[in-house]
C-alpha cells in the first residue's frame, strides 16, 4: 500500500484542518450540537453530543473523503480514485467522487452487506469484490490501482483524510468553546488524530480522551506501552473500530491525547440504547463507545463540560443487539 | 366528565396560541426542524420535520399540559391536577406539576407498561389504578377530583391544551415562514385544533391536512360526514391515535382543516423506518402517521414546501414493529 510506505511523513497542524474545513463546508452539513438534561443529571457533567450521525452519508467519515477527492489536481482526479471499505469510508468515497464527477473504485469482501453495496453502487462508484481478507482487500487495490491509475484514498492514514475528519472538533469548539474535555472513538485513528490537533490548536488546556472497545484494545495498549502495537482482529459490535491503528496517527496520538480508555461490549450495547431512549436519535454502536466510558464510570468527568463527537448513526434495524429479547 | 358537559364553550384564538407560548417558553424546548435531501427527493417536494421528538418528556404534550398547568390560578392549583392517561399526556401532566409544586393524579389502567408508571412516577405523582375500560378511567377519574379537589386537565377537550399544543406549529412557522401545507397526526385533535388555529392565523393561505390510520378513521369520516362521528376503539400501531376526536376540537376541524387522509398500518410502519433510516430519528409510530401518507401517495405534495410535526420519540425498543424478522 502506498500510503504504509511512507507513512510516517504523513502528518496535519491546524492550517490544514482550516483549509480542509473551508473546502468541504458546502458539501457537508454543520451538524448541529444536542444536549439531555437528563443524561447531564445521570453523569453529573455537562455533555455536549456533536450529531455526526447526521452527516451526509450517516457519518463523519464523509468530512474527510470530500477533503481527500476535492484536494486532488484536476489531472489525478480524472484518474479516479479507489479504496477498500465495506464501511462508511466507501460510501463517503463514493459520494464525494460523484460530486467532483470522477470515477470511483470500491474494493469490497464478496460477503459484504447488500445494503452496504447497494449505498454505494447508487453513487456511481464502480464495485470490485475480493476474498473477505486484509490481504486479498489490500492486493485488489492495487491491482485496480495498478490498472487504472486511480489514487488510493486510505480511510485514516491519508494527511487530506485526517484534516477532513478533525472538523468535526473544530465545528464543535465554535458552537461550545469552553469544553474540558473531548471524546471521540478510536479505531485507524483518522478521526483521532484530527479530533486532538483540532482541540489542542483551539484550546491547549483542553483534554482529548479516546474510548476503545476492550476487544480490540490495540490503540489502548499502544498508548500504554509508548509504541504501536499490533493485535489480531476480534469481534466488537463497533464494527468501525475492529482496525489497528495507523502509524501516522499513533504519532499524533502520542503527542496530543491524554488518555484511551476501554469499554466492554455490554457497555457499548447499554450505552447505545441509553442514547436512543433519551436523546430520541440513532447512533451505531461505534459512536456510543466514549458514552459507554461514562456511563461505566471508567472516566471522572464529575463537575466538567464534556464534547462528544457521535460519529454515526448508520445501523441495520433488523439486527438490533436487543433485538427479539424481551425478558428485561 | 367535565370537559364534556360544556365542551362546546371550549375554542381558541391565536392570542391564546401566544400567551401559551409565552407562558411556557421557558420550561420547554424549542425543538429543531429538520429536512433530508433524500426524502426531498423520493417525494419531489421540499419536507421541513419539526421534531417534537425531541421535546421535553419525548411529545408535543409538554407543551399544552405544561400551559394547562401554569395558567391555573394560585388557589386552584393547590388542590392539584388529575387527569387519565396512560400516554405521553399523563407524563407531561405529572412533569408539569412538579415544576409547579402541586399535586398530580394519574389514573391509569391497571395493565399499564411498567415504564410508563416509572415515568409518571419519577416526577412524583400519585398513581391510581383502574380497571382498563374508559367508562372505569372517567369514573375513577372523577372519584379522586371529588375527593381531593383536584382540576381535571383532559388531554385535549382544554382550550389551555389546545393552545400549548399549536404552540409547536407557531414555531414552525416562525423558523420556516413560507410553507404551502402543514401536516399533523389526528387523535383527539388537541395538536390538530392547536396546529390548524396557528397556521391558518400566521400565514391564511397555507394548507392544513391531517393524518389518520385507517383503523381509527373518526375524524375522517366526521370530517366527510360534516358531523362528529364516533367510532368503537380498534388496534392501531399508533397508539397515540386512538381516541375519538372531541367536540370542540371537531368544531375547530370543521373551520380551518383542509383535508384528512387516512393510512394503512403497513404504511405507517414503512415511514417510520424510513424516518429512523433516514434522517437517524427516533419516531413513535404515531409521528409517523403524516410521512406515511406522502410516501403511500395519498397526497399530492409536488413541488411544495411542506412542514410536518412529528409528534414523540417515546418507543419501546424491546418491542419494535420489525422485530425478529429477518427476511428482508
Amino acid at each position: 500500500m502506498q500510503a504504509t510506505s511512507h507513512s510516517l511523513s504523513i502528518s496535519i497542524d491546524f492550517d490544514t484542518i482550516r483549509a480542509a474545513h473551508e473546502r468541504i463546508r458546502a458539501y457537508i452539513h454543520r451538524t448541529p450540537v444536542m444536549t439531555s438534561s437528563r443524561l447531564d443529571e445521570a453523569s453529573g457533567a455537562s455533555l455536549f453530543f456533536k450529531c455526526e450521525n447526521f452527516q451526509k452519508i450517516g457519518a463523519f467519515k464523509a468530512r474527510g473523503a470530500t477533503n481527500a477527492v476535492l484536494a486532488l489536481d484536476g489531472t489525478t482526479a480524472r484518474r479516479g480514485v479507489a479504496t477498500h471499505s465495506s464501511g462508511n469510508h466507501g460510501t463517503a468515497v463514493a459520494r464525494a467522487a460523484k460530486l467532483r464527477g470522477i470515477p470511483a473504485h470500491l474494493v469490497m469482501p464478496s460477503n459484504s452487506a447488500k445494503v452496504k453495496i447497494r449505498a454505494v453502487e447508487s453513487y456511481g462508484a464502480h464495485v470490485v469484490f475480493c476474498e473477505p481478507t486484509e490481504k486479498a482487500r489490500e492486493e485488489k487495490c492495487a491491482e485496480v490501482i495498478e490498472k487504472t491509475g486511480a489514487t488510493l484514498l486510505h480511510s485514516f492514514q491519508n494527511e487530506n483524510v485526517m484534516a477532513g475528519q478533525g472538523t468535526a472538533a473544530m465545528e464543535l469548539l465554535e458552537d461550545v468553546p469552553d469544553l474540558d474535555l473531548v471524546m471521540c472513538p478510536v479505531g485507524g485513528g483518522g478521526l483521532l488524530s484530527g479530533t486532538a490537533v483540532a482541540a489542542k490548536s483551539m484550546q491547549p488546556k483542553i483534554k482529548v480522551i479516546a474510548a476503545e472497545p476492550e476487544n480490540v484494545d490495540d490503540a489502548a495498549q499502544s498508548f500504554r506501552a509508548g509504541k504501536r502495537i499490533v493485535t489480531k482482529k476480534k469481534f466488537t459490535i463497533a464494527d468501525g473500530l475492529r482496525t489497528n491503528v495507523g502509524e501516522p496517527n499513533f504519532a499524533i496520538i502520542q503527542r496530543y491525547v491524554d488518555d484511551i480508555v476501554t469499554v466492554s461490549e455490554e457497555a457499548i450495547i447499554s450505552a447505545m440504547r441509553t442514547i436512543w431512549e433519551t436523546i430520541k436519535i440513532i447512533v451505531e454502536p461505534s459512536a456510543a463507545v466514549p458514552y459507554a466510558a461514562i456511563q461505566e464510570g471508567k472516566i471522572n468527568i464529575s463537575g466538567k463540560r464534556v464534547g462528544i463527537i457521535l460519529t454515526g448513526g448508520n445501523v441495520d434495524l433488523d439486527a438490533l443487539p436487543w433485538s427479539c429479547s424481551r425478558d428485561r
